[in-house]
């Protein structure tokens, strides 16, 4: 069974530990990723042996993570992983190391144990804010690389300070990372204005297959394999677009159904004040935070859309009778 | 001529003031507006009488920042601008009290006087951050109202904080604000995420127009008046979207071409660091910023079309060898 920890425990854990293999989370985004990079940093400024893994290949657009850094060859001693809420999302290559989990850092209140110890923190927008307060303990002083990957992983899992995870230490830790010398203005361009052609003919596609239903209450955005095929568009580019169908004018909950390739539909929900992104999912077998949080559904397009539409009409019960 | 301010010399200034009336820029936008409300609030506050005017219509979704505020009628004894870089700003019905403007309190480093006494700090990202500093000197304690118009400001003027005009400064005052109790995430939805149906189809249609020149290089958007029609949008779904080509992966110079009745061409030009949209602009007959600028063009499509890359070519010597 795993064990809480304190931010100065995990600190403890990992001070005393060496050869630290760090397990970011499948379909990598700025946060595992600059979590990962980050205590990855920090860790090799105290003299350890420490990589970071994925399952999935790093999308270009986060190169700066790890630059300068060289090529670590080593037997572990000691796995940490970080924003992993489930071991499912540490993908299939990871998945047999969630057994060996020494330590999770992780900040989903959804989180599902499969570590020995785990440091969680929900009320943190993003995890890297948790994994700066963890660098603090190491007693490791700030350089840039380290501030740019905690700011990424902030910037990105609050929408730019834009979602409601952001509270007042948010924007603190974004002045004191900008203040060790974080290129906020170029990672910000790289993580939210610059689309490749690729990326922008997927959002065209997926956009059009948007379908609302409960009178513009709820709007439900498709990607299929086919849109990443003639988009040519890459994992990367799928970023960032489970936020759209809620940014209509009036939609109370935004689902985006990705149809993968053994069929079954991996479930992204957005939600506003009106709805509870996790309860929707809870219901499906899934889980996350209150305005973003995701599942995993089979079936045919027709029952998984069933499905998810009742959930959300037991979830959020004043949509009821526009459902029917 | 103009004599520069403190903060504390401006406050002391408002302080002795009364039936003070506050000018804001014409067309306006969410940094004028809040800084004009929020300091209207907080004049209310010390018993003045105090009003905020407008060349132009208020746009619906900055409604709460004078929500339960009662008209106040009264002849002005003191005017005051607010975020007003050049009395021409000021608009038609406003620019003739420029004359009689006695502080002016402003963050454009490119300002041109035409008041009696300049409080002036282009280090501000957003004219709100001098506001709040007013606002503290004046020792009135802040409330929610004026946390909304204030954070209201910062966020739109910073691109809510992804712009370079963002410093540690900023964020710990967007801190501060929240902490007072300003609604960050439903005032950023309203400026930034939300978007009517008709906007998602009128971008919808404007994106599928896109066509790249010059290896990828420029790209060029079309706003036709049947678009604007089919898709229902209106005047205010326009706004936004000019900036859309420019963040396409590779893009140097992004063009919006929007056709209006009488078949001239209103042009909108964006750059990144590789090209000078000004002087582009220029040689159209038109004008602007570094990065931004805008012409009017007449003629057939495609001459129109040829008209604006000749240009651009000609600005961007570099591309020239692409564009043949």
């Amino acid at each position: 069974m795993s064990e809480r920890v304190t931010v100065s425990q995990a600190a403890a854990l990992l001070r005393e530990a060496d050869r630290i293999l760090i397990l970011t989370h499948h379909f990598p985004d700025g946060d595992t990723l600059g979590s990962g990079y980050a205590l990855c940093r920090a860790l090799r400024a105290l003299g350890k042996q420490v990589r970071v893994v994925c399952n999935d290949a790093i999308p270009e657009k986060y190169a700066y993570m790890w630059e300068g850094m060289e090529t670590q060859d080593f037997e572990p001693a000691f796995v940490c992983a970080v924003d992993v809420a489930d071991e499912k999302l540490l993908g299939e290559t990871l998945q047999p190391l969630a057994a060996q989990t020494e330590l999770c850092i992780d900040h989903h209140g959804s989180h599902r144990p499969f570590e020995k110890r785990l440091l969680l923190d929900a009320a943190m927008g993003a995890n890297a804010m948790i994994i700066l307060q963890v660098i603090e303990e190491l007693g490791v002083t700030l350089d840039v690389p380290m501030a740019d990957c905690l700011y990424t992983g902030i910037a990105t899992d609050t929408g730019c300070f834009k979602y409601s995870n952001t509270t007042p230490l948010t924007h603190r830790m974004a002045a004191q990372l900008m203040e060790v010398g974080a290129h906020a203005e170029p990672i910000n361009r790289a993580m939210f204005d610059i689309k490749s052609r690729a990326r922008l003919s997927l959002e065209q596609q997926a956009l059009q297959s948007m379908t609302f239903y409960a009178e513009g209450r709820i709007a439900v955005m498709k990607i299929t394999e086919e849109m990443l095929t003639t988009s040519g568009a890459c994992e990367g580019d799928l970023e960032g677009l489970s936020p759209l169908p809620r940014q209509i004018e009036g939609v109370w909950v935004g689902a985006t159904l990705r149809r993968k390739e053994d069929g079954s539909y991996k479930v992204s929900i957005r939600t506003g004040a009106h709805a509870d992104a996790s309860e929707i999912c809870a219901l499906l077998g899934g889980g996350g935070h209150a305005r973003a949080a995701g599942c995993t559904l089979s079936g045919s397009d027709e029952a998984v859309l069933n499905e998810l539409l009742g959930a959300i009409k037991q979830a959020v019960p004043r949509l009821q009778e526009n459902c029917e």
